[in-house]
């Protein structure tokens, strides 16, 4: 079994096939090749083809023996992006997963868009997500608005990734108290709300943090692997409750899909790496929004996210960063049903927060 | 209490006021400024100066109360650094963080510069490093080689950072022969060679492998921070024994350098937040290797390394990639002495490591 990487190589094409070559040697012996023991063979990544894409643009194919991986999302995400992560000119483009070597990992995620669905009891309609916000508001208000969005119908309400353990809402303050919020909101609307609280504990309290969501009732966690690292979210789609919906957050992260000719591709970045580490869904900025992704990026990451990838279910694109009630058709349109709308400070225009989410449900009502 | 951050921002500099303010917001707030709940305004982030620093490039500092890192550093890093990772044109180059802070949130090296040398006896010349591999080499080769570059005066002997825990070299076996290995060539020549294990350990083995490494009596640890995520480097910081090296490596993470117009300056990157994290030494692409910092950027790296932050002790740089005996002269001139000079590949040049490695040592004795 192999693990197959496709990169974009920009410059002279000419060049390629021998940048080619050095790549398959940086991401796997990192050893002049004149001097590379015999007995070391097995274990040396290979050009599997180079293909002209356009001028100064080439696409190089590199095997590498799936046993470099040694069955650790650490070791295949050093393999197949590590050293190469700091060469302008090269870009990770595509990424293949033996579905044998994904399971020996304990890859991806638990439930995935099928499981996401089923635990919130929403079928076919596209999934409607919010945040609370902003940082500075002490628990007392962030669990009021999580309570209203319930009412009105939000399905996944998620703290924002800058609510973490501040003095004005401390962690073990509010993760209880708005999971209370929120499920009162469920009782008095007869729906199935879900709290994800921003969960970017350092490592000395994971497993604290871990028990206050889980008793609280939280119903997952947003997660920001950027910053606590893909082992981090991969280890928390094994160790939390079955119905536990993993969110993840784009920050820092994202900064890898920035630069149109170095990092990765954002399809392969939130819908093939974040989904083998184990997010169920993954927060991007739309087009459209405060960010820069074009259409067609954004439109690669939702097929990312679908598509067969390592034996895995797929996983939901959660487009967000300044998106508006009336854009919530077009934006429909453009990703289909299975999809993750996340509208954060917008619902809040009308002071009127149970309001707004009710108007957000009703543009996705069939 | 305020931690300052300095943005460079590309573009047409008649707009750079608004965007500075509209980062002020993106890095706390993360919500409309006309609906900004007042109570909440005490935790949102302003613009202290926007500076044209050329043509289409200003420079915007942003002051953030200090209270919004929560005393930890993973908030700190979504708070200076999160979101707008995602936006081309804003790049993050300088960074003040209070002492107290810094101390709050437990960062910074436990050794840093001075106590790399101490624990070494190392008091001035440069410190030798080098790098065992290739990967897919039996355990009992990479011991020889161990105990070959431990004889011939390396200081720091890291695994690659390619080497977790494969079939041809499994971790729990490696890093007790290996250590004991070099524990002999130590024996054997007098000399103080540290073993640093590659530690890649996903979280569920994070302690079960320090364990190992401890108690093999390796010296330190590589880490790779862009993959396991810097917290993980700030709690092995704290929580290894008080001699331990830690030499960050600059996998996958390096890549938020690459673009010019985005992402980090590498001084920043390097010297300040690894350091922050907690990396006694950072291993960076040097000039002039397989990689292309220009020596400009590897001057701020070292300069950033070694320059007041925080209140923390500084780092050591650790330039690599590519580096070669008959450039050792050079790279002292250039580097200075307070710098780990890491030569990999190329110390297996002549068959014969320990003589290599002998040659390397007498180029940086006084």
């Amino acid at each position: 079994m192999t693990v197959r990487a496709v990169y974009a190589l920009t410059g002279d094409v000419a060049e390629a096939p021998a940048r080619a070559e050095a790549l398959a040697v940086e991401q796997s012996h990192e050893f002049p090749p004149d001097l590379a023991p015999a007995k070391a063979a097995s274990s040396r990544a290979s050009v599997l083809a180079v293909e002209e894409a356009g001028p100064d643009l080439a696409l190089a194919t590199i095997e590498f023996p799936d046993e470099l991986a040694g069955d650790e999302l650490t070791q295949l995400l050093v393999m197949v992006f590590g050293n190469c992560a700091l060469l302008p000119g090269v870009r990770l483009v595509d990424l293949e997963v033996p579905e044998a070597l994904a399971a020996a990992m304990g890859a991806g995620p638990a439930l995935g868009a099928a499981g996401v669905r089923r635990v919130l009891g929403v079928p076919e309609r596209p999934i409607l997500a919010t945040a609370l916000k902003p940082v500075g508001l002490p628990t007392e208000d962030l669990a009021a608005l999580g309570r209203a969005f319930a009412e009105g119908g939000i399905d996944l309400i998620k703290d924002d990734q800058g609510l973490g353990n501040q003095r004005w809402s401390s962690y073990a303050e509010r993760v209880p108290r708005v999971a209370e919020a929120i499920a009162e909101g469920n009782a008095a609307s007869g729906r199935a709300a879900r709290y994800l609280p921003c969960f970017d504990a350092p490592p000395e309290h994971v497993e604290e943090r871990l028990r206050i969501a889980v008793e609280s009732g939280a119903g997952g966690l947003l997660v920001v692997p950027g910053v606590g690292g893909l082992p981090l979210l991969r280890w928390l789609a094994r160790n939390t409750p079955d119905d536990f919906v993993l969110l993840a957050h784009p920050a820092l992260l994202g900064g890898l899909t920035v630069a149109p000719t170095a990092g990765i591709d954002p399809d392969v970045l939130y819908g093939l790496l974040l989904r083998l580490a184990g997010a169920d869904a993954a927060v991007f900025p739309s087009y459209g929004g405060r960010f820069s992704y074009t259409p067609e990026e954004c439109r690669s990451i939702a097929d990312g996210c679908a598509r067969p990838f390592a034996g895995l279910p797929a996983s939901l694109p959660a487009p967000g960063g300044g998106m508006r009630l009336d854009r919530v058709p077009e934006l429909i349109e453009f990703y289909g049903r299975d999809v993750v709308l996340l509208i954060g400070g917008e619902l809040h225009r009308d002071g009127d927060p149970r309001g707004t989410a009710e108007r957000f449900r009703a543009l996705v009502e069939p």
